[in-house]
């Protein structure tokens, strides 16, 4: 196939998403959804959906979303853009800020769609690593001052769960010279979020999604909050019709049910306190995460070291998934979503087994 | 923004979808909905959506969707590709296949998204012109021989619905050295389709909808049917769930009841005949449609020559929404939706009104 596609395509392997199996019996904390249910009102939105929307295109620009964002990040609706998935909307500020002559500069490790995407578009790819004391993850000093169309920054970031503070993002999107994107998939996790740099700087976008926070990953919906100069060019390159009709309907209904959204959140960070704690008491090391999942490295063990590889098998085994990646820095760890009080149970009870049979 | 985004970028328009209103009480045969309501078995797919499918991401592959499509296409799962609708498709084609340095190669006056999609990804636009004589649309004699690395036909052609016959098709899929997307959006409401030429040529692509056929353009549906070996390669530059799971679940329920979808082909086309007839003897001048629109040339008066922005505008005026172009071979035609009959009859008699008044 390599004379009927473009050579990067041919010689990319894509981006592999994380097991999604059928059965409803897994533990599946390995793909990051949020464990509880999403809000009710979003079911009720789409059991009201009718024939007659059906048959209809969208709503273009998503107009109804776009307000209740915006009312609720105290935004103008134009600096409101909606995409299907986060990552639908970094593909587009791949293909809006980076050309095959432009480098896209990122992370690592952090969401391994990044190098997927700029090799896609034939863009130069610019990696620099997380500065990693011991459970201190960082950004490296010298970020700001590399040259490049697209930076990609992923805070709290995956797969660490370290929250970068905003003053250094700050730094950043004050002295770089191209576009910044926060991507802040897991923010509603977090303590704070980058939300007033949009006002400050006109080549800040943050990515928001409806997947994590609001328990809704089986609707693909995520969105841009920006100044509306730069989301109008992004918009050229964007699906005319991204959202569907359903999609909108349900997201909407999500988003401005925040009490019900809030309360999930607090159970997920108190449970992530509760899992962060008794990981460490069976010797895992771990980042304080800031998002609804936890990178923890294998303890040292008395006998043989455990690898990252045998955790995540002997999980399978016993039908709990969690991430593991072959990567620099990542092969000795394994990121767990933080679950239920009663999944976060089975999986302790597990590891506390397979760490003791050493 | 010029410094912000690629040049490419600040310099295209972007594409401009027809007119969505949000009211119900206007005639919209404007973007080529299929009047009449998708299959109760969508509507009933939707509603049975739970809580826990919600949470979940969707299946990445939409199995259930590939399999359906396999069985009713006759050809292997793994020759279906799934997308949020049939423009992401297309985007998909163009960033797979065609580098800055590459060439696009389609036909005008056809679906205005194609140049756009070059534009966007910065390629070399080969744009042909279709031969139009009288009301005869066909395909230049030399479109095979160009050097492109992706050629796109719509057909049946929008926004004319002239049909071009398979063996031409076959001809330029044999000889042309790049991949060919046949753009089957509306085949639905022809007589053949393309699909023997996926068993035989490994460049070809079909574009189908959910859209148009099963009246389901509110969902965002559509798929890929070609050689496994180029959609394996297709699918690194598509999102890793692009359709979501009520999408899939409603997308697939629509497209197993066949006979539910054909019904209202089969309305739509007695329409169309009835709507064609009636046009002629107002002295419109149409070629013959195998879609579920017409391409209506205005009629020449006898006193001062009505354009197709003054019809257009003065049916908006009346609650009619026809959708007009100003662009070469465009300018002095509309394009009209096959609506219902009743939708029909009130066209007829507006436009009678509007000819009749000159």
């Amino acid at each position: 196939m390599t004379n009927l596609v473009r050579p990067n395509i041919a010689q990319s392997s894509g981006y592999s998403p994380g097991e999604q199996p059928t059965d409803t019996t897994t533990i599946k904390l390995n793909t990051n959804e949020n464990p509880y249910s999403p809000s009710p009102l979003a079911l009720e939105a789409i059991r009201a959906i009718t024939f007659e929307q059906l048959r209809r295109y969208p709503n273009p620009r998503a107009d109804l979303f776009r307000q209740a964002a915006a009312s609720l990040h105290g935004v103008d609706p134009d600096c409101i853009m909606t995409f299907n998935g986060g990552d639908e909307l970094l593909a587009a500020m791949v293909r809006a800020c980076a050309s095959e002559k432009d480098s896209i500069l990122f992370l690592e490790p952090s969401y391994s769609l990044y190098p997927v995407l700029a090799e896609i578009q034939g863009a130069d790819k610019i990696v620099q690593q997380y500065k990693i004391n011991d459970t201190n993850w960082s950004l490296p000093d010298n970020l700001e001052t590399i040259e490049a169309s697209l930076l990609l920054i992923c805070n709290p970031n995956a797969p660490s769960g370290h929250f970068e503070p905003i003053a250094r993002l700050e730094q950043i999107a004050k002295n770089f010279l191209g576009v910044v994107v926060i991507d802040e998939a897991y923010v509603d996790f977090a303590d704070e979020s980058a939300l007033a740099l949009v006002h400050k700087y006109k080549n800040v976008i943050l990515l928001r999604t409806m997947s994590k926070g609001y328990s809704l990953a089986g609707l693909r919906f995520g969105y841009a909050i920006g100044q509306a100069s730069i989301l109008k060019e992004i918009e050229k390159v964007r699906d005319s019709y991204p959202c569907d009709t359903i999609a909108i309907a349900a997201a909407t209904a999500a988003l401005k049910d925040q009490a019900y959204a809030r309360s999930t959140w607090q159970k997920i960070k108190s449970e992530r306190a509760r899992l962060s704690c008794a990981l460490r008491s069976l010797g895992f090391v771990l980042p304080d995460s800031h998002a609804n999942f936890v990178l923890a490295q294998i303890p040292a063990s008395t006998k043989q070291q455990l690898s990252g590889r045998h955790i995540y098998q002997s999980l399978k085994e016993k039908n709990i998934l969690v991430r593991w990646w072959d990567l620099p820095h990542l092969t000795n760890k394994i990121r767990i979503t933080v679950g239920t009080q009663e999944q976060n149970d089975k999986l302790l009870q597990e590891l506390k087994t397979l760490i003791c049979a050493e």
